[in-house]
């Protein structure tokens, strides 16, 4: 049982990554599944339906959101229909859209959760505890349970991690765009990663216009951000678990970039 | 022209790791200056002065603060006479203790510059403005220029990264205690990572005890924060620069721990 | 129907006015119910024991607290038996101690509940989901129902106001310890204050040693914060309601100090 | 000595309040000076150059701005050339416009100095460092001096209260939107508010369409926030101070709505 995960996908140049790359990626590491987080590949503010369905068709299962998932307002009108795709599960009872979803692969199920964090980020219902509610309720079906955690917090990330350890196969974290190099198995079978990192712009300043962000924090005044130009990068992440328990038994970062080139 | 840093390191098992590896890490790697951030060292918050000189024995030639520089208050009784230590320059004019230092090794003098951000954390001087003022007046003496900027937001540390790049060496993040993973030469010659990572306890968060800190995010109530127990790791950097110029030309991560053994 | 409320108690100079004017305003003003916010009432910090029941023997029938509540331990001794006693609803199920009270005077039921902010405040459940769910339960059994809602931001205070009107007899702010001249009575029935303002040291900031709290506005530095000495302040509000339906009918603040005399 | 001070202006609702009652206003009090804080006259975000000439033909001889100041792109157009306007003077060196400005009347100079606080606000440079620095620079022309401390948190307004206590006719504060019941004269003669409330709206979430912004609370998704319809309100406060010295002997609130009809 493997998984495959490609994080946070930054506008136009983070899609044509996925389109490259992601039946190339599918090629070389045969998961079972592969999930996409899409928060940021419409313009680097949300998603579109057409976005969300070229994901699927470039080979992804299932996509996953964070605190973007409302800026394109397109997603208001497709996110009561778009099976493969889970938002953050903490937001308020009544949010349209599912913080989760169950895809099944040949005969075997993947839960994949999506939540967001609350240190350093806007106010929900804690993640912890709906968490709890969610793992509770799709072990009952299956033990293998893919958590993305949309957090800024390093504490905030790695106390999921250990809360969940032994419950779920994999807890990695996304929304800061920078790959994290701490990926481990903890003690009772959980793969972690603090961050993914992101897909897209390669000279940016997290995947946005670096001259335009770096002239926000010389002056305060506001600017409209823009996707970068120029080369690009994918970060991911491979996770390979007991078919069985659903227990991780590798993790593997993937980068790939100029200085990473792919190999297949 | 060789610099060794080691990130934030965390309590009396970050203090072992340092005074077992450091030796052997510069028998390995033979750097020209040893650099380690303490901010905290001394039980998780601040240093003190033994601590200080601890390090200086294990072969440090600088040490570096944060926003836990304060924590422990002997820091005020020392810091005025501790000539090779920094706390982030932009605090206010007035405040005890020097934001950077130049270290004389052999012939080569290096500017070690320490710096704070501002987004999610407390508020302060400009880190942008210190960082301009500082490094034009270092670099009248000195092209070897290493920061230390220890920081939240993964966007203000790629920011200065970039406002920075071909005036000094090297730009490393400190703060998250979680290594990242994206070390790179920016184009005009400047050594670049996120996050250099933390030095202590292993199976933790963030360094703490991490039943404890999970506790806290459970419910919301305070909770004595204290150094974890148990195996340790080390996170570093070492960066490689042109001794004539001070651009960097080698970037790579330095990682300790049961996974991850020490080969001399 | 009167509700006479005390803002945030701080200290021994605001249990001082507590003694001394509580048994005054009882006097001049008859209310059915008289409540105290005592969440900064042990030196700024929180509430011990044998203060709560100092404020029921100058007259209080319930106590209010807020993000201070835990900051004295011994909370989590008499929490559990503190019958009179409210700490913020919206915090985790499971947390010791009533997020509202019912006290029966003569022949009246009044519910107090005690609510905190998440805007610029540490994360917790939605109050307004936890206003909603325990306002329809006390409104089972009286209409009289009085909300302290202890925020910072006056965004989510008047949000707070809009949210219940009609359906609870007062909503009024405390924390920010500033009295706001706000007062008034939403068009459904409810009376509504942003801030009843703080009960203690009148030369000071929010009632800590003004130099002390100065000092970290003007170097960053930490310092330890006390409760400032010399003259005092009281700030509180009555409300009218009519005693059948709930609905508020008057809302006056009240202030006494040395330039604004308490008069019989 | 008189000065008159009209809080942040909302939207067109504001603006009228300004046109019917700032000359009223002036004709009952005489003041020699006549401020209006223009932060959200434009649809509650930003101001424009008309929106600015029509403050001072409704008889106002400075305007100060906020958080809000670069909202309408039009400002870095006119700020240039607004001679009367003063935007937060703690920006970074280099900002359009100047964060203060000396108007003459009759043989009185009053400087009018603007500055943004920074707890729970963006970064900037202190508040307090650039309050010395301008309130010296003032003091050697004209001891009247008028601050306007736009900032959200009571602490570091009362904090530059003081500061500055002796060194200026009046600090006041702006922002929160709601009118605070805490005028008073500190003992070295500076007239102090910590908030002057909002000119705009009455049946509002500080000065916005309460339906939209309650829906934000209740359901953290965005919206889009528009001024509020309706009745309308005005809150401004009136200083008089001592015309040689330039100390405060009166400060008074000023509320105008239904419930506090205008008296001529
Ligand atoms: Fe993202
Ligand atoms: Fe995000
Ligand atoms: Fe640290
Ligand atoms: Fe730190
Ligand atoms: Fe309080
Ligand atoms: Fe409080
Ligand atoms: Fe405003
Ligand atoms: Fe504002």
């Amino acid at each position: 049982m493997k998984i495959l995960f490609v994080g946070d996908v930054v506008g136009s140049p983070g899609r044509a990554m996925i389109r490259e790359y992601l039946p190339k990626l599918k090629r070389k590491y045969r998961p079972t599944i592969t999930i996409v987080n899409g928060e940021n590949a419409a313009g680097g503010k949300g998603i579109t339906e057409k976005i969300y369905k070229s994901f699927l068709e470039s080979g992804a299962q299932a996509i996953t959101l964070g605190n973007h998932t409302w800026d394109n307002k397109e997603i208001f009108e497709f996110i009561g229909e778009a099976n493969w795709m889970a938002r953050p599960a903490n937001y308020p009872e009544g949010t349209p859209g599912s913080g989760y979803i169950i895809v099944k692969v040949n005969d075997i199920e993947v839960g994949v959760i999506n939540l967001m964090g609350r240190t350093f980020m806007p106010p929900n219902d804690s993640p912890f505890q709906k968490a709890e509610e969610l793992v509770e309720k799709i072990r009952e079906r299956t033990p293998h349970i893919f958590v993305d955690f949309h957090a800024e917090a390093t504490s905030e990330k790695q106390a999921m991690g250990w809360f969940l350890d032994g419950r779920v196969t994999a807890v990695v974290g996304t929304h800061t765009h920078v790959q994290t190099a701490d990926e481990r198995i903890l003690p009772e079978g959980t793969a972690y990663l603090t961050d993914v990192g992101m897909t897209g712009p390669m000279d940016s300043i997290i995947g946005m216009n670096k001259d335009v962000v770096l002239s926000t924090f010389l002056t305060n005044l506001p600017a409209r951000f823009e996707v970068a130009k120029g080369r690009e990068q994918l970060n991911g992440v491979l996770i390979e678990a007991d078919p069985k328990t659903g227990k991780a038994i590798h993790i593997e970062r993937i980068r790939i970039s100029e200085e990473h080139p792919f190999y297949s």
